[in-house]
């Protein structure tokens, strides 16, 4: 896409561009080879991201793709089943990284809007090894929940959830991309969502700001062995402070995503009230519009919106997808309002 | 299990033993290496085999397991998805083979009593590759479906569901384990069953009585494909004749298999008739009794079963799989069904 | 390749065909379901196996391929090395299973004419773990070696180099496809060469004359790691009786590869004494004939030769492989070396 | 390791830090998403990059293990065969992950001192696919040769062995982490070392001096595919301009590696003057001193230059390797000869 000055860009929070101080940081930052750990800034963010989600120790990698592969291959044995929401991000969207890269069969729970699996499915879906069947290997959450909206799933629905795999000594995972999103919509800190699980993937790069990178945290062992994983898959840096240090401000940008998320409420309000187009009220600062009732089918409202001016990128046939980040403010929110407008009325005539 | 000469086997048509004719057919067949292909009697069951079922070609495989794993193999690329239904034999039972060997991400559909995905559901399960999805490899379906009780699937029903993947050029696999109990049952000709689709596994070991053996069936191109898949399972076998020639005299067993579906229905009123057990009436050969009502474990009643004389197998909590074949007749049924009330009775005390 | 009844075929030791009293052993052999472990004569043959190489528990597979390819997959974790010699079978002709399979990444040692790498070789050729580099998960040996022409390595040798990698904690298996040949040549009990290593194949389809089938063999914990793997590779057979019980018969006929050995003694002798051949005397039953110096290629000496009624296999482009077995006596190697001779003298004209 | 700001770190080259100017360009790096390919730093970079090894196309990775590890993958099929130099980077210290991410077989080449197969290695290397063999999917050349001393490989050398292999259809990718070092020591255009080859890593981030990134380069097509597997990978980054900014400047530092091979020359004439060391001449910036004749191990000498002030790492038993690059001058060079001097002397007494 060219997307110029003048566009609202919408697609994801993955294209907010660092501010000043991130920039100044990058050009400032105390640098050092990470693959020999010599890098202080790698270090001290990998403390901090650990120290703000409550886990030992964690990980600086290049994609939450990465982060999440590299969980699923350190918890995972070879054709053990990888247990997981339908629509989550790493059965998706990750090129079936986890047949590929860690010979893992998955076996998928459709959550539905909660997102996460209750109790009973998780119960219904764990495999016991035997002759002929492989054991579960990990069970996967995601919060908030992506595809599904951005939604931010209770701590004791998640804790309930991951409680019966962690009774069958499985280990459960968190894709926790927009980890941060979901403790602020939740009122509640980023640790006490990673509470029940082993290990969280969240990434510096959303809503937080950061040009670059995510975070794989979880205890000692696991991040050791995790190590080794990137490596294996090439995520090993170099003088990767210059990109840690945004990482590091990236961190002290939580409290901020109450702005995205407000500014996502008063976009969905404004698209609910286009004729034709139902966008439920959102959890944090992903908008889906849905276009069935006016006919429009995603592909064409998205070139609309672009020869508008708006950003958007398609979820479904009928499903488009508005995310709110801190390139946006909320003057922006009504102007893309008006363009989308204009855009669906345009296709509805 | 030890299982004594009192015992009646219904674990499993796998535990038939070959005819006095085809133990004279083993001791006879001429035999070649097959390796080089020169066993003549593998070439001729080969032969034989794909006019069976009205294919170009068709390769004999010590395994149905073999022959599905080699057929996903052989029609996916690593990376790609394999559809198919969420208590197929290839995704419950068979080790998580797609994954380990061919790196396939499975995606399930849960086509219930039905036993073959819808075209809708069917369709909503291809994925297009892009940049962030894996495309669909293969459509995968399965008749007689095991798990779900031995239902022979209507070919109008199987087609229906092949045509919408062959339409977005998917090729289709059957897992005809039990074809010809399908084709018997819905009274056509096997090759009506795999007219739809583009590969077929049957066993000959089953129903059919042989021995050892099973059958990958294709064109010409797909069997060549296979035939080095084979060799790299370490599928390829000697002087197979052998066991090739029961499996020629098995080709000829497929009438016999509407007396195995006569008296599966026979032992299905027999056990429906006991107090709190649900067996509906069965299809083919295999009997599903249903004991929740009842309150007994499937476990139990195995133990149960197994102390009176009856070889069965778990299926699910409540549930238990009884199948007739061969080495059964009617009157055996009758004592069964006799054995089998005193363990519930006992069970139920 | 079309072999008439007056070829004396040479290709390999697997075209043997089973005696008249291995096909009444198949005919009356008592059967069940192996997949149940409930063939008493699969039970037997592996129960004799294991004591005729002196483990504690072996398993009936389909080839030797799949025996090889299951111990590289149980010993191994994904990721390891797998060290062999560079002309081992595993490495030049199973179709890269190691690394399709298991994930192994191989690491070779040209151990030349000695066929088993030296101590020193084994040394350098483990790798440890590091951040960097994966770690040997196993050392794998081959007697008789087949590629370099049948030949027995000495046990101590073989001893030597096993108790290298055994000190680093790297277990050690032994393909000995043909381990009674070795035992024989070097007059000793076969578990006398088995006792260095953890696990070893053998094959009932070769001299011993069997129709189907090899052994793996190895402590009992790695026996039931093995059956599983067995599964998932599709070698997982039912009434395999039928083809156990010529194996047993096969596991008496040890003695009479000393038959064999002279006849390729013969044979080689005969073939030395043409003009422009090297045959060098063979250990076991397998000739290798180089007519580097009679300028003949080996793909153009296959042809003639079956032209003359002689079957032969291309080694190398100037190497060819002629193996002797139970079809063939004195007399026929008396033959065979005259239609060479005319071969041989054909093409050199 | 802790390095102290006295040290004189001659561990790698990838220790450089990046120089003001870098620093500057990441602050006022213009970006974008480059997962949505809307950074149009990293397009220029890559436009850049591509220009300068003289391909159609070239795309920007988190670390040459990466960039190695997706040419791998996408040149190969799955079972086919590696062809490279046996202590080449991708054989030895990446993690197996031909194996592992490409289910590839690696056969390995002992080139000596040379560091290039010869054409007859080559040849004698490929392997046809047949029934029983996987063919040879790829050759990988390595330019300099890290492991063997920085040995830049003329470029009649090189284009002779990759000429082999396309000559049989078979790719060439060459590991050119060090392209430039090789381009500057043979007096040639990097272009032209990259000419005989099909694809070809460079690391912006060893003498270059940025501080993070590799780039694969090669035609379109497979520079298209290539995209999709860094996906998998997890290579896929956001606002990469920050890094990729400084991978500007990098690609401008060309001229300078003279002065690293000059210091590299110093360094070694140094050494080799000390009493039982020997350091051969090198071609690059890579000195390897070998202390067999001290009979000091290296892992000794590492440790005591490490309290002597200098950074070095263990290459093999007796063998150290030492590094310059932009952050050591020839001064440096003096001070270090000097305490690696004394250090020898203290190991000798």
């Amino acid at each position: 896409m060219d997307i110029d000055e003048e566009t609202i860009d919408l697609r994801s929070d993955t294209v907010t561009t660092p501010s000043d101080e991130m920039r100044e940081a990058a050009r400032d930052a105390e640098v050092g080879d990470d693959v020999y750990r010599d890098d202080p800034t790698v270090n001290e963010l990998e403390r901090r991201a650990a120290e703000a989600v409550g886990t030992e120790a964690a990980i600086y990698v290049p994609s939450g793709t990465m982060a999440n592969q590299i969980a699923v291959h350190v918890h995972t044995d070879p054709g053990q089943e990888l247990l997981l929401e339908l629509e989550s991000h790493i059965y998706r969207w990750e090129l079936a990284g986890a047949a590929k890269l860690s010979s893992a069969q998955t076996r998928t729970i459709d959550a539905g809007d909660r997102c996460v699996p209750t109790p009973d499915a998780v119960a219904e879906g764990l495999v016991t090894e035997d002759l002929h069947r492989p054991g579960t290997g990990l069970l996967s959450l995601e919060n908030t929940h992506n595809y599904r909206g951005g939604v931010a799933v209770p701590v004791d629905e998640m804790a309930a959830a991951a409680e019966v795999a962690s009774d069958a000594d499985v280990p459960v995972h968190l894709d926790g991309a927009r980890l941060f999103n979901a403790a602020v919509a939740l009122g509640v800190d980023a640790s006490e969502v990673v509470d029940p699980v082993d290990s969280v993937t969240f990434c510096l790069s959303k809503g937080l700001g950061a040009p670059v990178g995510s975070i794989l945290a979880g205890d000692e062992q696991f991040i050791e062995a995790a190590r080794r994983v990137r490596k294996l898959f090439g995520g090993g840096m170099r003088q990767a402070g210059m990109i840690a240090a945004p990482g590091l401000l990236a961190l002290e940008n939580v409290d901020r995503l109450a702005d995205d998320h407000a500014n996502a409420e008063r976009l969905a309000a404004g698209l609910n009230a286009l004729d034709g187009v139902d966008a439920p009220a959102p959890d944090t600062n992903i908008v889906v519009a849905h276009t069935d009732e006016a006919g429009i089918p995603a592909a064409d409202l998205v070139e609309a919106c672009k020869a508008a001016g708006v950003g958007c990128v398609e979820f479904d046939e009928h499903a488009t997808r508005f995310t709110t980040h801190r390139g946006v403010d909320d003057g922006d929110v009504d102007d893309a309002v008006e363009r989308i407008g204009d855009a669906v009325a345009e296709l509805s005539a």
